[in-house]
């Protein structure tokens, strides 16, 4: 999806892929096939580009050092860019900047979670991903089964009561400019989005502000380069508690696509190239993001013209990924002027395209 | 800029590119270098493609007639694009359906000019663009130098006299659907379009409604399929009569990719393949495109980020072509609610992209 607006702004961009059968292959031209963590294909795509950004944060912090100290300029940095990649990290320097957290602790045993307090929340403080190496522990079994199925210290984290989740996005540059995008919500399902409102409905303006000045502090103090995207929690007694943090696009901002006058794709371009900074505000009252999860219909391309038949307004975005069940291989994306309405036509396009029908 | 869309839809390209370096190699994947007047070539292209489209009207139609006959798509066929490749043809065609055109004739020599009459328009039937192949003439001595640097017949047609110029476009299926676009008007400088304004300032409702009627006559008449622009003349006296046809996304019609639902390279696409099609409604009462044209600045990538600077809502977008005098390497839109300073944000922001300065 970087390439899109790539394209608009003439910026070339070259891709490390997996292999040559993975979706950005299919669009990106200058291409090498190599792995994100071997450091001599990280050398081979760095070699004679501008900047080197990321898609996701599993690229080695040490090798990100070495780009840095062979003079290639990586944004977000690895200095920055440890607090999305490592869990443990990122509690430790938000509690130090006071930044709301659900309470925490590194446990390594059971009897360290038992310490703790049950039911908790066990992570491994790297490569966790949509609900994979996250477990909620209410029972001294679970927690030896967590412990089992990990290696190494955990982090331990209160089950947060919360209301909902929201997201506060923000695009930052190298000299210092932002742009902060409004706070949205987002519906999880079985520990994956599934939905997210642009901006969140009826989120009390103070909390907003909040969420908000999160997300700024930890960019500056972080002093992350790019897209910066902070999960909170909405607790039920009203407060805002950081879940998650992801240096890069997000999935929470993808309504801004079609619905920002300036895309978190094109700012992360244009935020980490250095360049100003497009406006993120919303070209209608309300967006609404629905993830395309891998479900009963097989044959996404063959489905699209039914699902663009239903609504000619909604945009419909096929990923050109296997479909595999619960996979994320697109997103339909509604604006409009009433939240129930908007609901209610993306929501029919994501059945059609998932499920093959109106109700699914 | 087909490309941007396709990724959103999940359409894979095949591109025949002119050469290795041309804008549209640098980012479509799978390109074949070849020639489009070479019929092996378009071969090539063709072979396990579902559907053969154009950026211009130029390949020859007996190799379009050859490829339909070995079984491949070509969307607009090539009984539609022969009105938009011969301008004789255009005119016999338009004139027999009844839609209004300049007077015009078949002129062999100088005196079938003058019993036309003079002053006139003398265009060469088919290879024209952006002015090239067009003499406006007034004197003997002028038909005479027309004649001797063309070869052949021309299209002799009346000086018509214009108050500006409009665009009509269609998106249209081969099944038939079709949506109809906010007719624009489009400033021409030097043969070349300069700016358009979307919708068409003041147009009266009536004249607009005969131009989408118009384009919606041509298209199903002529059986277009995928995008068709109508330039049109309004008169001095409050008519319309045609100027030119494009049979594919037009510069008339650029300011729908930042300015509708559906910009016309997805509504073209979406056609072609015969995919249901987008909304064509603009999303803000006024769109302003200003076409970038080579001027003192030569660096339109470093020029960039002053453009981006003046203006976080303007939407710029560059070609990757070189920049040559008078060429379009890329072109800026603004949105708003107010005419005259939407047109002032896109005029500031080119200006400043092609002579570096606010008052270019």
């Amino acid at each position: 999806m970087m390439q899109q607006p790539a394209i608009g702004l003439g910026i070339g961009l070259r891709l490390l892929a997996e292999g040559p059968d993975v979706a950005a292959a299919q669009v990106i031209v200058d291409q090498i096939v190599g792995d994100h963590t071997n450091l001599d294909d990280l050398r081979r795509v760095a070699d004679g580009i501008d900047v080197i950004t990321f898609d996701h944060e599993h690229v080695p912090p040490e090798h990100l050092r070495a780009l840095e100290r062979a003079g290639h300029a990586c944004r977000p940095g690895p200095e920055a860019l440890i607090h999305a990649q490592d869990k443990v990290e990122m509690r430790r320097r938000l509690t130090e900047l006071g930044v709301p957290c659900p309470r925490w602790a590194v446990v390594e045993t059971a009897d360290d979670v038992v310490e703790f307090g049950l039911p908790a929340i066990l992570k491994t403080p790297r490569g966790g991903y949509d609900g994979k190496g996250v477990w909620m522990v209410g029972t001294i079994h679970e927690v030896d089964a967590a412990f089992a199925e990990a290696s190494g210290p955990l982090l331990a984290e209160e089950v947060v009561d919360f209301e909902r989740e929201l997201s506060a996005q923000i695009a930052r540059s190298p000299s210092g400019e932002f742009v902060v995008y409004p706070v949205v919500a987002s519906l999880q399902r079985d520990g994956v989005c599934a939905e997210v409102v642009c901006p969140a409905p009826s989120l009390d303006s103070g909390l907003a502000g909040q969420a908000q000045q999160i997300a700024v502090t930890v960019a500056v103090e972080l002093d992350v380069v790019g897209m910066l995207a902070v999960e909170l929690f909405e607790t039920r007694d009203g407060r805002v508690l950081v879940n998650e943090l992801a240096m890069r696009p997000h999935n929470t901002g993808h309504w801004s696509i079609d619905g920002a006058v300036t895309s978190q794709f094109e700012n992360h371009l244009r935020a980490v190239l250095d360049l100003p900074l497009g406006s993120p505000a919303p070209r209608q009252p309300w967006a609404v993001m629905v993830n395309l999860l891998g479900g009963a219909v097989r044959d996404l391309v063959a489905q699209r013209a039914v699902a663009l038949a239903t609504d000619p307004d909604v945009k419909v975005h096929v990923y050109g990924k296997a479909v595999k069940p619960g996979r994320k291989v697109g997103h339909v994306t509604a604006l409009g002027d009433d939240l129930d309405e908007t609901l209610e036509r993306a929501r029919r396009v994501a059945a059609i395209m998932t499920d093959g029908e109106v109700d699914g």
